[in-house]
């Protein structure tokens, strides 16, 4: 749904009908509805995808690799996957950002997000705790470095970042 | 709205109408929408005063507190408030778990409460990333010391309960 993005970009998400990303996407409004459940949908688009993707790196992770790092396989799998797609990244960020409901809708993505690893976590044998914490924790990190990352000019550096913001989470949590 | 908690308990939340809730509590309708936007709000009456407590907790900390120490003021602040309320925390986490848009609007308010948190960070001279990170720590570590508090006999464990649960991230985000 890039037509959708530009449209969003050009009027404002709020100004843009969904008469209008239909047609600019060649569906009807009836098709429209066929896949997305509402307005902000569009901007959600993939993140089934990218539950996918972390939930299956997480699961083949080796069977004695860590919780944490389970998680983190599937930070790389995300780097990767977001490569190609910064300069998309960066506009529906500054979209989203400007816009209340789409910002709780991120939150309750991102917490299924979490709630999805969690379970996969789980079905490594891993303690509802430890599973709860090792999830919120790669959400955190992987939500923190997106930010910044969309605010960088070089696509690569996503992963560093991600170890940035791991790095500085232990640091946060350290004790005195 | 203790009267609400019960109705809900006992004829299930989606099976009881406003009026009723309104009628148990002694108000009319009309008055009802004067305090909350609607039904699910009656089960999130006080998060404000929750989320004034811990900001002013963070506030108020020591000038050269560490970020994760001045949420930990917060956390402190959470223990004594839901001391005399287990009870109803835990119809309230029976009733919130059984349903799902309780279950987003409990995260949507989790996360209002992180952002509080960062934002009183950030007031402390506390860099944007270490706020976001410190915040989301201290939000993870209550919601799962929540959910175990819920099931204890003993109300008085929140508070170590809380410092088990930052053990416990410490200890599953360390560097391998």
């Amino acid at each position: 749904m890039s037509a959708a993005i530009t449209l969003f970009e050009q009027q404002g998400y709020d100004e843009t009908t969904i008469a209008e990303i239909a047609e600019a996407a060649g569906l009807t409004k009836r098709t429209f509805f066929r896949y997305f459940a509402d307005k902000r949908e569009v901007l959600f688009n993939g993140s089934e995808e990218l539950i996918e993707l972390w939930v299956a790196a997480v699961a083949s992770a080796p069977p004695d690799a860590r919780p944490m790092a389970a998680v983190s396989a599937g930070l790389d799998q995300m780097a990767d996957l977001f490569l190609e797609r910064h300069e998309y990244a960066a506009i529906r960020s500054r979209i989203v950002n400007a816009n209340q409901e789409l910002q709780e809708r991120e939150l309750i993505k991102l917490q299924s997000l979490a709630g999805a690893i969690k379970m996969a976590l789980i079905a490594r044998g891993v303690s509802l705790n430890a599973a709860i914490l090792a999830a919120q924790a790669g959400v955190t990190v992987f939500h923190v470095a997106f930010a910044r990352w969309v605010e960088q000019d070089d696509p690569t550096v996503f992963r560093r970042l991600m170890d940035e913001s791991l790095d500085e989470l232990r640091s946060v949590t350290a004790a005195a």
